[in-house]
Parts: C-alpha cells; structure tokens; sequence
C-alpha cells in the first residue's frame, strides 16, 4: 500500500476538480465478513455498507462472479448457479456530499488475488456467450456443453492455463458503478451508471469517472478479471477473487451522462447499448461532448479528428448490454 | 360492468387452468386517490397498494403517460417532463398464493377514458422516437422540433386528429406486468415481466399471461392508449387517464419466461429485446416452446409449420427494448 | 386470364401517372423454354430475354427457388443445392423508354401453381433460417438436422400441410425487381431495387413499385410462395412453379428510393436491411415522404399520425437483410 | 523498392503455403493510363488489366476514394459525387492457376502518397457517417452541413491536421479483394471476398489472405488512407492517391470463407456484417476455425482461450456493413 502515485495523476481530472484534489485521507476496508449480504443489483433500495467522505482510500474484498461456488472442473454451472443471484458487488458505498449531477471520480490502485489456489474460474454454462444462443438471441439449437476450468492464478507469474500458455496478470474491474435514482439493475448489465462493463481499461492504474445520479452516490464494485480478452467472448474471464483497492474522489460541477476513463496516455468514453453500434455511437458521442466541453474542440471538428485517430475498444459482447470504449490520446488535446 | 364474458373465454387457458376457473369473486378499484403515489419502477421494492384472491375483479384510475402534466398544445415537453419520473404506473396489486414460477392470468374487461376533454395527448419531444436520434442511437445531429398535440377521445365517436380524420377508439394497455424478482426497471422499459410493452394486442377483450417471479406477483398497469399505429412510431401514442377493469386469475403448474396473449383467435408470444430481430427471435422461440408443450407439437414441426402461418406484430420500435409478438391462429393448433 | 380489372385499379397511380394509363397492350409469355438459363442475380449484365412497351401483359413460368431440384423428403439440400445458383429468376425484361430515375408499376394479375404434384417444397437447411446460426450469426453451436417436406398445391383446395392442417392458398412473389446500375446482386438478397424480398403483400391483386436503375429498366421475376408467414421464420416458405401474369406500365415524373405497393385499401413502402429496426425505419421514412410529395402532409404531421395508424407487416427475417413494409389505409389519405 | 523483406516473413503461411513460396518473380505496374477506366463493382464481368503468374510484384496507382474530383475545401461534395460511382478501384489482375476454392495471398510491400499537394482529402457529406442519419437509419431529422479539409500528406513527415497537430503517416489498404463468383457489388461495401473493410490492419508490412471465388481470382485494389482511426467514424479517412506495392502470391489446398491478415505478431480474421455483434460473431468464428484446423486446437478450447486473450479492432462503423477483426499474439499459437 505504499506504491508511489504515479506523476500523471497529478494533472489528471481527479486531482484538478476533486473535492480533494487528489490527497488521500482516511483509509477503510471493506472484508467479507464486514460486507455481509452481496448485492446482486446496482440500485438504490440497500443499506450502505460504508460511508466515507472524499478523498478516502477503500480496500474492499471482492467475490468472483460466482460467488467462490464453483469449485471445481466437474461442477456443473447450470446446476448450482441461480440466476439472479450472480455477480455479487461490494457496497453499496455512500460518499458523502455527493449529489445527482456530480461525478464520483474512482483511482484504481491495486488488485491482488485472494483465497486458495486455484483462484482462478472460467467456464462455459449454457445460454450465455458470444457464439452461442442465449436468452436474447434465442434459436432452437442446442447450446454448447457446460465446461469449468480452474486456474492459479499469481501476480507475478500470471495465470497458468494449459502446459504451454501462461496467460499474464493484467487485472482489472468487471463491474463498477453508481446506483440509479430509483432503478435496481442486475449486476450482470452495464449501462449509463457503469455496471457490468468487463472492459479491460477499467484497470489498475486507471481513473474511472462514474455520473452520481442519487444523494450519496451509492458506489458498488466488483467481479475482478485476472485477464480478459476483447468482447469476453466466451462470457466468462478469469474470475477471481481479490483485495482490490480504490482511492475515491467527488467532482462538483461537472456533468457525465456515460461512465469516463483516464490513464496516463488517453482519455475514454464508455457506451453500452444493443446493438454494439449503438454502444459505439454512445461512446464516440460522449467523447466528442467531453472534447468541445473541456479541450475547446468544435463537435464537427472533433467529429472529423476521431475518425482519423479514435480508438475503439470493445469491452463485452456477451452482456445483457454490450460495452464500448471511445478513446483519444492525449497528445492530440491540444 | 354488466358486459357478458365471451364464448371463447369459458375454453380459454385461463378459464381451464386458473386457480379461480374463470369466476369472479371479489371486485376492487383502485382510485387516483386510493392509489396515492404512482410507481415509475417495476420492482418489489414498492408496498402493494391492494391485495387480491384470484379470481377478483379491479377497476383501475390509470393516469396517462404524462401523469396529466401536458395540459396545453403550447406545454414544452422536455421542461415539463422529468426523467424517470414518467409512465406512472398504478399498483402493485399484490396476489395471495402467488409464487415464483406461478403465470398471472389477466382479463382485459373494459376500458374507458376518464377526465376533462381534450383528456388525450401525443407528442414529439427531442431524444425519443423512432426516426430521430435518441439516447441510445446517439447521434450529432439536431433533433425534431417539440410539438404537442391535444385531443378528443371519444370511447364512441372516436379521437378527432384534425378536421378530417377521425381514429376510431381501439384502446389497450400499453404497460402491465409483474414484478422481478430483485430488480427494480423503470416503466419506460419492456422485458420478460411484461412492462412497456405497447403492444395493441393487449385490448381489451384479450387476456394477457405473466410469469410471477416473486411470492405476490406484484401486478403493475398503467399507461392506456386510445389508438397506436404498429411500432408507436414517434414514440407517443394517444396517451389517456382511463378506468381500467381487470379480471385476475392465477396458473398454478404453468411456467412462462416472457408474457403471452390469447384472444377468441390466436394465441400470441411476446418478446422485448434489441435489435428487434431478436425480440422477433424471442417471441417466436416461446411461440415454439408453447405449441409444444400445450398442443403437442414437435418442435421442429412447429418451425416449419409457423414459417408458412405466422403473425408478427411489432408493438414498439422507440422503447429501451423493442416488443414483437408472434401469434398463430387456434384453428391450427390441432 | 379473362379476369375482371378491379374497380379500385382505375383510380391507382398506375392507372392516373402510367404511360399506358393502364390499359392493357401487348401480351406476352416467357416459358422454361424462352427463358433457356435463369439467373441468379440481379444485374445489368444479362442479355434480356424480352423487351415490351409499357402497358404490356406477360405470362412467366416461374420456377420454384430450388430450381425443381428437391424432388423428395429423403433429399439433403446441402447435397444438392449449390451456392449461389439458388432462387432462380425470370428475365431481364428489357422496358422500351425506361429510364434511370423512373418508376414501374407491376400490377400482379394472377398466379398459379404449374408442374406435377407434389409442386411444394419447404425445408430446413443448415445456416439459414431464422433460429439457428447462420453465416452472419455466426456460432459455434450445430445446426438443426435437415428435413424436407414436399406438399401438394391446389389454388383452390390450398396446400395439404398433413391430416389435419390446410393452408389457404395465398400465393405472391417473393422475389422481383428491378436491375441495378452497375451492380449485381444475388437473388437471395432484398434491396431497394426490390429482389427478394419475402413480403407477401406483393399478392395477387396489388401493385408493385419498382425505382428505375438503368435505361431499360431490366424487371426479374421469381420465387412465387404459396403461403406464407410474417418473417418467413425458417427462411423457407411453400416454393412452388407457377404461370405468373403481370401488367406492367411505367412512370415518368415520379422518382422513389425503394419498392412500394398499392392495394384497395392501402399504400406501403418497403425497407430492406439489418438490423430489423432499420428495414422499419427505412419503410416508415419513404411512407412520410409519400405522404409528403404526393398527399400533401406536412412530414411531421404524417409521422405523427403514422405512430397512431401505421402498419408495420415482416416480410423476412431470414435473408441477407430483412424485409419491413410500413403502410397505411387510404382512408387517412384525406 | 530495395526494400529488404522482413525475417517473420520466411515463416509466414504465404512463404510456406504458397505456389511462388514467398520468392518475387516479374514485377509490374499499374499506372493511371494503363488502367484506363478505374472500376467500381467488385464483380466478374470486367476485363482484366492485368495478368500475373504467383509471386510477381505489381505497382499499383491508385486513385482517391473521390477520383480526384474534391480538389478546395469549397467544394461540395454532395453536388460533386456521383453515386455509385465511388470509391474507384485498380484492377481486376486476373492470377494465373488461381481457382475457386484457392486463396489468394498479398503482401502490402509499400504505399507512398502520389500527385500534387494537398493531396490528402477528407469530408463531411450529407446520409454518410457514423454519428448521422443515413439511408439505412433512416431519419426524419437533418443531416450535418456538409465540410471538406484538404491536406497536406507527407510519407515522413505525417499528414498536418491544423497548427497544432500532425498526424503520423499510417498508411493502409482501405479497399482490397478478390472478385465474387457471379455477383458485382459495389466497391463502397465490404464483404466475404474483402472489399470496404476500411481495417487499418490491412497495412504496409502485413500480409492479406483473400478466399478465390472465381478462376484467375480478379483482384481489386484502391482507397488508400494515409490515416483511419477505429470505426472511420465521419465515413472518410484522409484519403489520397498512392502508389502501392503489392507481392502476390496463390495458395492451393487451403480455402478461407472471409479475408485474414498475418503480420509479425498475431493473426486476425475479419468479419463484414451488420449490427456490428454479427461481424464480431463471423471474425472470432473463423478465428476459432483458423485455430482449430492449422494450429491444432479444440475448436472450444480456442473459444475459451480467446476470451482471455482475443483482441478486436473496429474498421469501419459506417459502410453498408460493418468490418470486424478478430485477433491472437502469434505467441499463443502453440
């Protein structure tokens, strides 16, 4: 925990409009045992499991998808996972002084895995995933068969996944979010409060801007990937459970209908909609608002310098909504 | 109140499955001012409002989609109106021995228009629509000027659209159903529990299966239309304050995962999903599931057989999911 | 063939904006024997198999979309059928002053059933059809088995589907057009030339609209079904060979994007495209520019009132693009 | 052309696989006089400009997308261009021994700008682009005005965008592909034979598979841009005329149903569907195939794998469909 910030951040968004301009004041930490109940919906209806005020540092033991109930290559997914209750958040985390139209903004400083080896779940379980029919894209074929593999997964040596493949640790958060106003929205889809977005960018390292559309903000989290490719194809990342900590902070006067991300080299808008053109055309259009708002471009001409420089990453392709990032470097806002 | 239930209804599933058989027992209304706060979520979170044995009757105030607060051609919608409190849904009608599992039967009885005329209104508001860039379908160009229109609905003479054209009253709920289990989705949205569908096959006359998802049911309903074209293409039909009165019964041993149809003719499967090939996909997979499981049908046989007989009816292409239903008339299902 | 003329004919636009005012001229028959090779695109780049003058009746014998290949239920389409030579077609028919920019008018007189019995075929075949993966939907999952279903056409006796079920006869072209510039486009495909487009309202009895590629207009004509389904759900409907008569005129001074039809009752427009909601989008758009140019509404007024009596009829949802058409009842016309 | 060739490239499948492996034989060239009538079909029926054996060596000048016709940043496009004759393209090079059935390899060996400065194009123009009504979402809303930016592209020192910002010269193949067997389509989509792609990974330094369709191939080639981000949002990247250098090689007993490219770190797969999900279903799908079939994998082994380490990029989000690459670190293929 005594990892040095890195010197980016310090003209980052969070720390020029934060409300604590990027210090880090108390630290919390939110175990398995203090959390309690999981919650299976991004919504407004549950009791905080914490209320911390801006600038404060969280460290919060996420569950994997599963709940740590699949332990096994020979369960059977579709035997002991019931739906609705996939996905379980951490949270909901009430931050103080935060009001619908501001912006939570949320530092991702570290993930770790927990728990024993092997940590690590994919698996393929029947109706869900990018190459099979699902509930939306419903056919009258059969689904795949049902698979499980269990994996080690090290932060330095990285996941093992067969003899020969090695697949490195690069994590990130699967699900992140702000509560509705008065909606409660399944864990497993991301929409305009962030939600589930498995979009790789949501990394340590990394700043997520999320819209505050209710008093206290309502932050949940969690569903941390050990590795994951674009789209998710399969559904499923590496799963894992962790220590993952945050660094939160609040942006008053500032705006955002859409989640926002900032590393060190770009800036990215994130969209999630079907189908996965409008998820793009959300996020490109959210990234042509933030660049006129805050870089003084004119719509049309940052309309006509995307097209030449943008970048699109595609987060999920198997989500009850699919996730797109819109991206720009920051070399080019200017 | 008197009107004699029709011949078919004595043969229908809701008649032969229904906990009450098709009788009426008690009756029940739910008034503006007994229903007090109206409901902008379909969720569990809400206290029911009334609570009913199968076989009751309701007579429901519904509120337009505006909740009333369009009163004038020259209102502008987008400062009077205000996001997500709108479609204000009446309920939850909670129903005793109801379960997880169990399909709310509801008779569509009658349905009249209530309030001072012009008690009927449509409009165009920017973001919202089916041939204008919304949320959604995000886009950089301006939107449609707001216009608002405000008519005369007839339950005889009709709705008057302007000197020369007269719409006949052809009225249906436009948004009914049950509750999720743990998720709370706003009124503006279809999904597997029913919700805002828009589809005019709802009428009255028909009957309308829901799948409960939890103990209760928690029936919603609101949202009435005097007339609506196929797709609710601007987004807006002739919304209007109606007495709704309902018939409802419970199916024990009955499972449906999306909301089902069945008038004197044909019975019909609804999706909600986009794109909208898949709520057409949806639908006709439960249509599927349903001639095979109720009328014997293989599978297979019941592909090749609706390929050649059957309907599809698009309810709305504006809502945050699209509603197709696909139908086949009874006299095949032999 | 001594059919009286519909009363309503007189007063269509074929009959008021037709060269040939609608009178019958010339008659002309294109048999297996004149057509020698069908094709099997739409293109310019046939040499026409007949050329007439507006006002001009032709007789075609249509063959089935299988070419009269499947000739058993024990037959495997994937054996026998041979990409991209499926879905034979009739023509080009070569119309003397047609031009770029104008309009045909294709008035369908008649069809019937030509062949020995059982001259209808439906069948599964792997890929295609509207519940399994197809090469746009690409998965990973196994198709459904193939099966074939060869059924005996009486026009008036309708098509023996088994014991118990008859379907009506109700036949129409499921795929005519006009020929592209420069272009050559399978006739699998739908497209605003018309191709094959699936939508049983181009029926005995209706009149299609065709937009005017190139000098000479190059009309293809195939594919007549004997029955039909909204979206043609397993992607085959009852193929049949028939004697197909057309009236066909042309329109100078009137210019469309896409295909539209006029019946007794209606006018309808045509968008073809994936996803679903854009062939509706494309349907509703031409119908307001109808609407517009030749009835003289205001473009937000017809939009406005389509959302409450617009009309919204699946062609398909199986082929490369899907098939909408928008309508509405002449009677609001006014 | 002196340029040596890269070392990855003796392992590649064109060097191992192909009937030249990887060895240069004749060099050609294409210029703007010998290929007289550029063309603007991807079809069979135009004469070859040019025939070549396996392994020659062909400089190709290509035109803009525009033929050189937007010459000041005054002019307006939509009274300029001239559908469909857009986007015009270099060939059809008939390959001697190619066959249906066979694949067709080409190395990108070089592109350098051509012609006076500013020789870069880019614009804005009324139904075309990401982020507006088009002619397949149709709209009743207005199109964006239209723009056009001329400028100055220099193969060292990138394309100058404004005062402030240049962009690098990344140049690519925008429009490539070998001829349908029957069909002639437009040179504005993308499709199973390649064509529009629009897919910056169609670089100098890569390599190009194309599946054969017809005997002697007819290869297509044009569109170069100088730059493109992900998507091509606007609908125009910085178009300009090149010389291009073009290595082409056959390779027999290997059959591909959509394009593929292989370069020194990863092979991808690219897919051309519309919505957007259905391109990133036929790009993973075949990679799945590709994996399974040359690299030894359990088709839901690859599947699984893909999820953790896949990448995606986004060509194009704005032409008739939409362009999909699916991609694996060659490190991965063990």
């Amino acid at each position: 925990m005594t990892q040095k910030l890195d010197a980016w951040l310090t003209n980052s968004l969070m720390h020029s409009k934060g409300v604590a301009s990027g210090k880090i004041g108390s630290s919390y930490s939110i175990t398995e045992a203090s959390q309690g109940k999981y919650h299976y919906v991004y919504g407004p209806y549950a009791e905080p499991v914490l209320s911390i005020s801006p600038g404060s540092r969280i460290s919060v033991e996420t569950h994997d998808a599963f709940e740590g109930k699949i332990q096994s290559e020979s369960d059977k997914p579709s035997e002991i996972l019931n739906f609705p209750y996939l996905n379980p958040q951490n949270g909901p985390i009430h931050v103080e002084g935060a009001e619908k139209g501001d912006v939570l903004a949320v530092y991702i400083e570290r993930i770790v895995p927990r728990g024993p080896q092997p940590c690590g779940t994919t698996l393929i379980m029947p109706g869900f995933g990018g190459l099979v029919p699902t509930d939306n894209t419903a056919m009258l074929t059969a689904p795949l068969p049902e698979r499980v593999k269990k994996l080690h997964v090290d932060p330095i040596a990285g996941t093992r996944w067969n003899d020969k493949i090695v697949l490195p640790y690069e994590p990130f958060i699967g699900t992140i979010g702000t509560s509705p106003e008065i909606e409660a929205i399944s864990s497993l889809q991301p929409d305009y409060y962030g939600g589930n977005m498995d979009l790789p960018d949501v990394r340590v390292g990394a700043i997520i801007y999320l819209p505050v559309n209710k008093a206290g903000a309502y932050l949940y989290v969690g569903d941390c990937h050990a590795a994951q490719g674009d789209g998710e194809l399969g559904g499923v990342a590496i799963e894992h459970p962790t220590v993952t900590t945050l660094h939160v902070d609040l942006i008053k006067n500032w705006s955002i209908k859409w989640p926002r991300v900032e590393n060190e080299h770009s800036i990215m808008t994130i969209g999630s909609a079907r189908p996965m053109e409008d998820a793009a055309r959300i996020a490109y259009r959210e990234l042509i608002d933030w660049m006129a708002k805050d870089y003084g471009f004119e719509e049309i001409e940052a309309y006509m310098l995307l097209t030449q420089v943008g970048g699109v990453r595609v987060g999920n392709m198997v989500d009850p909504k699919y996730t797109v990032g819109a991206s720009i470097k920051k070399s080019y806002l200017i």
